[in-house]
């Protein structure tokens, strides 16, 4: 990201009079805070919560996470994952494993900016996926279940078209699958194709960041080297937050909690999405599916930078659109809103206050 | 590592009969679990705790580790500091910073082995530092204060020598600098090179390794890229682990705990050099000044392999010798003895047990 514009997001997360529909971060009150007090209470006398453990992670936690995975159809073991500092680490990992320095990577046309970001780190170079296939290109990232920032769901013939392509390797991103608006997270790609596909999940949408918990499904014959790639890079993820997500895990009901999830961020997200055909009828937009967000399209030509810091001014804040295009194009200019930690009142004055900085921007 | 002794050094350590002299584990029974209990339901009420928050980390944690630092007499502040997951994280994203695959990096003679594995997964070529200065190499890394398995300290000569080389490069692992036997740590090389010296630390041995905390101290040059690169393994930090950690730091008196863990492993040391003594005399060791471990040189040539098989079945653990040289050497047979975790009467036992296992292992 432009280093101004970074600085300019910052300083506005942290100051209480913007409303923050920037981030993509889960709602502070979903958190399961006396649960995890109970939780931590109970580990904590267990001599391995403060302690060194093994680099794939902790053996219970691995059973349960592939029990999920299980219930969804995909023949995944505890053997086959790798507990993570977070998907984004997972990401790292499967992207390390195969891809080399210079080689092209396949993302969807519209994708999460920290991934983009670490392919280009690793020396990869992201390429938005077009309707003619490229065969050259043997990698894609992809959010099949729930996509960032649009909030949609792969067609069947997407779906088909990728698991179709030979000898091609996919990395899955399930960050938000659990937290579809219509039920139960969809099969995942996994389930269909175990020895080309890793999968990636995380605790983080669903309980909270906090516990910087993720988790990479490795398919078997790259599961060695993954391990010592997690060995070097970090040794391991924290034991601590892995026991108490562990014990929350083995007491606490998540399919209950993932369905008062979906109810509560689909509120949401028709809330946010009634003041934008009130308010914004100009701009174009998609219902999403899941997620916690709207993209929004302006389809017109006007300074992304420019239309950052009038609503920041305004007193609103948004992601940029150029964040989340493998090109890092600027125009037509478009962005993502979050509805997943604004209050419901603060979503509608949000839009206002986008509004009015939006009459203060000059068309390009 | 040999896939078939970690096996067996995997299928040692979770059996109670074997007396664990391997793995530089701290002692659980030091862990402040108290503290730790009402740190953790203070921070729990905090927003930030469970939410996701800023790559370089929580920057009262930072302000606190600077402060830590500046006391020891260098002139760090919390912008310099980047919070890790865990030391091996801030030295992955040290050398990450400033060398490339094929670079060659000078070591220790005898060094930690998960440095070691990190430089080569990262294509480096780990070189052991000789007394003729070779000075096309542009980068250490480095243990001044308490070394890695040998718990000595550099020598004033050693020290000054490393930081006349021009124009170059170090890495300086701080982990065991706290558990000097002899009293406060000492001042770091980054007090005298600022520029030069990439200081990594972590409270993994001073409070508990489950927290994964460490921190890298970054100069400034390449500040903006650390806290990219740290984004882009795993955008942080856990929260939850740092707001702790501050907390505890803000409430507990952290050098009285310092002296007395210096007290305990000092003894624990002085146990196990006396068990050398009296029932292994045919072995070399020199008495470590700090850390967690005695390195053992048996100065003669028999299969490590085969002697770790003879005292895992004698019950009795240790780390192979070859896991500490840069060039894998497995002769002169070595190894390291951890008196960290054992219990005192453990550590008598244990050596009892590895002088049997030498006993059934023929001279090569």
């Amino acid at each position: 990201m432009d280093h101004a514009v970074d600085e300019l997001m910052r300083a506005s997360a942290s100051d209480p009079r913007v409303i923050g529909l920037s981030g993509g971060l889960p709602s502070d009150g979903l958190f399961p805070r006396r649960a995890l007090a109970e939780s931590f209470l109970r580990v904590l006398e267990q001599p391995s919560t403060l302690q060194y453990g093994w680099p794939e992670g902790h053996l219970p936690l691995r059973e349960q996470i592939a029990r999920r995975l299980r219930a969804r159809g995909a023949v995944v073991t505890a053997d086959s994952v790798l507990v993570t500092s977070g998907a984004q680490q997972a990401i790292a990992i499967a992207a390390d494993l195969v891809a080399q320095r210079g080689d092209r990577i396949e993302v969807e046309r519209l994708t999460y900016p920290s991934a983009l970001e670490l392919f280009r780190a690793q020396g990869l170079r992201p390429v938005p996926a077009r309707s003619d296939v490229d065969h050259d290109i043997r990698l894609s990232y992809v959010m099949p279940a729930v996509g960032n920032p649009v909030g949609g769901r792969f067609a069947v013939e997407e779906r088909r078209a990728l698991l179709a392509r030979r000898k091609h390797l996919v990395i899955e991103d399930d960050a938000y699958a659990d937290l579809s608006f219509d039920g139960p997270a969809p099969r995942p790609l996994v389930a269909d194709l175990p020895s080309r596909v890793f999968h990636v999940g995380t605790f983080s949408k669903i309980l909270c960041p906090g516990l910087r918990i993720g988790w990479l499904v490795v398919p078997k014959r790259f599961r060695e080297q993954a391990r010592a790639l997690k060995s070097a890079s970090d040794l391991q993820a924290g034991s601590l937050a892995q026991l108490l997500l562990n014990d929350y895990l083995e007491h606490a009901d998540l399919d209950e909690r993932l369905t008062r999830l979906r109810r509560f961020y689909r509120t949401r997200a028709q809330r946010l999405a009634r003041a934008l055909r009130q308010h914004a009828p100009f701009w174009q937009f998609q219902m999403p599916t899941g997620g916690f967000s709207i993209w929004v399209d302006t389809g017109t030509r006007r300074g992304e930078q420019d239309f950052l810091r009038a609503a920041i001014a305004e007193g609103v804040s948004f992601d940029p659109g150029s964040l989340f295009r493998a090109t890092a194009a600027a125009q037509p200019l478009a962005f993502r809103l979050c509805f997943s930690r604004a209050a419901p009142e603060q979503l509608v004055d949000g839009v206002k206050r986008l509004v009015r900085a939006w009459g203060r921007v000059q068309p390009g």
